[in-house]
């Protein structure tokens, strides 16, 4: 399949200009006050649609940010790919850290990247890997190789739990009847080294608020004398790991698959380098679950961190305060079996149980999602794999992910197919960190890569 | 002497609109971005200084913000009594808990104020505790009846650890020799009760920084296998207390004096209603050291509070991010005999010892300062005793702060004279939080009590 390797290199200049036009409007979903911003790609997505072919493309309203549809049918008899990505993008900040403004993409060139990579909020997750198949798409319909019908489903609220789509599949589960999902939202071990995410990790974010006193109070007429709200809420979260780092929270293992030795053992022949991992992050050591190594405590097991932590005063010098209040944004990762509503109970309940009596504490579901994983011996599976050993001359691992696509999960409970995982992005990607980049050659090597799934998923189906 | 009386009775639209337009200055020395409205503040008190009758007064420059000395001297054979007070302030946030603007003076009535109070950042603490002494002093040049000389030394960084006062007093003995120093800078009990400061709690004040990876991580990725720097400052932060509320850090209670039964029973006679406490604060219980009443731990007993912690994302809505770095401003109220420089050794040879090998540790000391205790048998207390006595009606009762003036230990050290604390202000008074405010009665008691202790001061010290 030559025709694809010539077109992508005939067009790459437009591709990565089109993309850089994308990455250049602000579409973060956790802020209002870039409402317009998120919008405005909505339409853009939707335009992008119309130009490499569907035959319909909506806009479609929800509770919250619009969903875009397109679809191109050529028969219905044929087999139908749902394409699912996100335009929404991660807050940027702390912007002080990125050397080149998040919402001005630039192509510079680093190690791993030696031939360039996007720089910008949203490069690779997930504006970068979501154009990848409208262009993989254009390209089958420029050149009449379109082997099925695909759908398109791209939303706005990803980063912020994936809300309005819950209640927009439940809705219109005719609209998006597919026969398997295809979704570029995870990594892959390296440029070298190409792998399929199985398994993905459930989330319950949730908002902590610790309240002491009604008003800030002088640290010298009442330390000592009056629970401070930070002090507290930090034995609150210490107490939230033990001494092996296992979770303190009362049946929150319950649930847990224990992988066998043989898992454990298939898991361990992933290429990693604990070495290059610590120089890569420029720590002394990794810290973690006792019992479990790296590559499993960030996969197959489920974790507690604190994402965000304020309270009193965090100006410049000095205040001697007592906050009134003390405030935390603390997410779980689950794994399979977990349910994110039980676990975020689990959490609520202990939570206010251990407060002392001198606080008030209230705790706010942010939003959550339910683990998966998907058979490496389906014909989506399959397809893909042969896909990436073509295109990188490697097969392709199959690797479980620490990251949540909290929708997967719900996507077989209401669409009844598999989802399929072809990530093209990198760990050293830096998604949700300044400078987020995206690199060209992996950019190119998705839009070389899907056309080669429809193939040998239309063809798998037949046999 | 009844001639106070009239003259405050006289003056006193001009006096409070006079410290109205001194509150309207936002003299924040914690933050620089009001560097030229602290300097403001300073000529804005020599002028007043100049007008009340100084014959000398001075801008003193310094390292940091200047110190305004004034004089006037009347016969060197005279006592002489040295005010000190500070013309810089706090800073205002949170502002949106403000009830009117920090820097925009209003008078409302209150519960505890009913003849109302004047609404402004520093109207307590410390211009119009200071402004009394100004107003005071004019009142005694008016009437010639300054019994003794004065020397008013008003300085622009207590709130940051009076940095460039110690420098200035080291330099400067013989300008500023006295008898006796003079502050109004503390509380009493109440209207109706008043009472003396005898002891002030000593401080050390840190900033902390732990640093994990070299950049913000996706939660999903590397949750559960790098070390969260927010989840480990709260555990080092939890760890610095025990189950007791005791101050784990070695060493830290070596040099505390432990107060005697009959001491402490003598303590427990100032009036105080727990209920009330509570009330007022809207808690539903204290908390603090066990084995210590809530006006022991607020006083007699070494603190230590985090007065402000913040990392990772802080924004609306939800980011999974493990944040690369965690902060947190931690103080420590010290008793007599602790030395704030080695308590603050102690505690960063403590905190750097307790941190886990995957995370730097960074701490910066901020600034410090002794505790202190007056004898009560002293010519100066007794002078400030008939005085609040007479204009009271009621015998003022001799109680220890919680607070620290950290200078007034380098005064005993370096100027070879006692400190008398006469304060007018009240627990209530919000100092260090919104909506501070300071009692008409109290800034005009103050005014009427102030000539009473130079009178019996210049006549304790001829007897």
């Amino acid at each position: 399949m030559d025709n694809i390797k010539n077109y992508v290199q005939q067009n790459k200049e437009r591709f990565i200009n089109e993309l850089i036009e994308l990455l250049k409007i602000p579409s973060v979903s956790a802020d209002s006050a870039y409402a317009q911003d998120v919008i405005d790609t909505a339409n853009a997505v939707k335009i992008s649609l119309e130009k490499a072919g569907c035959d319909l493309v909506e806009i479609c309203e929800t509770p919250g940010y619009p969903i875009v549809y397109g679809e191109k049918i050529i028969d219905r008899n044929l087999p139908t790919v749902l394409v699912y990505g996100h335009y929404d993008v991660q807050p940027p900040d702390p912007m002080e850290l990125w050397t080149s403004p998040p919402f001005e993409p630039v192509i510079k060139t680093t190690d791993i990247h030696p031939e360039g990579a996007i720089f910008a909020r949203g490069a690779c997750d997930d504006k970068g890997q979501m154009y990848m198949h409208v262009k993989a798409f254009e390209y089958m319909i420029q050149n009449n190789c379109l082997p099925c019908n695909v759908k398109f489903m791209i939303e706005g609220e990803e980063e912020v739990g994936s809300k309005s789509l819950g209640w927009f599949v439940e809705r219109n589960q005719e609209k998006l009847a597919n026969d398997v999902i295809l979704i570029s939202d995870t990594g892959m071990i390296s440029n070298q080294q190409p792998s399929i995410t199985t398994g993905l990790r459930g989330l319950s974010y949730v908002e902590v608020e610790v309240t002491g006193p009604n008003r800030d109070l002088h640290s010298g007429l009442y330390g000592g004398a009056v629970a401070n709200p930070i002090n507290v809420l930090a034995k609150m979260i210490a107490s939230l790991h033990d001494e092996n780092n296992h979770i303190t929270i009362p049946g929150f293992y319950d649930k847990v698959e224990e992988l066998s030795a043989a898992e454990r053992a298939e898991m361990a022949k992933a290429p990693f380098n604990l070495d290059n991992y610590k120089k890569a992050l420029n720590i002394e050591d990794v810290y973690g679950e006792t019992g479990y190594v790296t590559n499993e405590r960030n996969s197959i097991r489920p974790t507690l961190d604190v994402n965000g932590i304020w309270g009193g005063y965090t100006g410049e010098g000095a205040k001697t305060v007592i906050a009134s209040k003390a405030y935390a944004k603390i997410s779980m990762r689950l794994v399979p079996n977990q349910d994110w509503e039980e676990i975020t109970a689990l959490f609520t309940k202990h939570f206010e149980s251990i407060a002392p009596k001198a606080v008030k504490v209230k705790v706010t579901p942010h939003h959550g999602g339910q683990g998966y994983v998907t058979p490496i011996d389906s014909i989506g599976y399959q397809a893909a794999s042969k896909a990436y050993t073509e295109t990188f001359g490697v097969p392709a691992i199959p690797v479980r992910s620490g990251g949540s696509i909290p929708i997967v999960a719900l996507f077989e409970k209401e669409l009844k197919s598999k989802t399929i995982m072809m990530g093209f992005g990198l760990d050293s990607d830096a998604i949700h960190s300044p400078n987020e980049h995206f690199g060209v050659f992996n950019y190119l090597k998705g839009i070389e890569t899907i056309p080669l799934f429809y193939k040998y998923f239309v063809e798998l189906s037949k046999s």
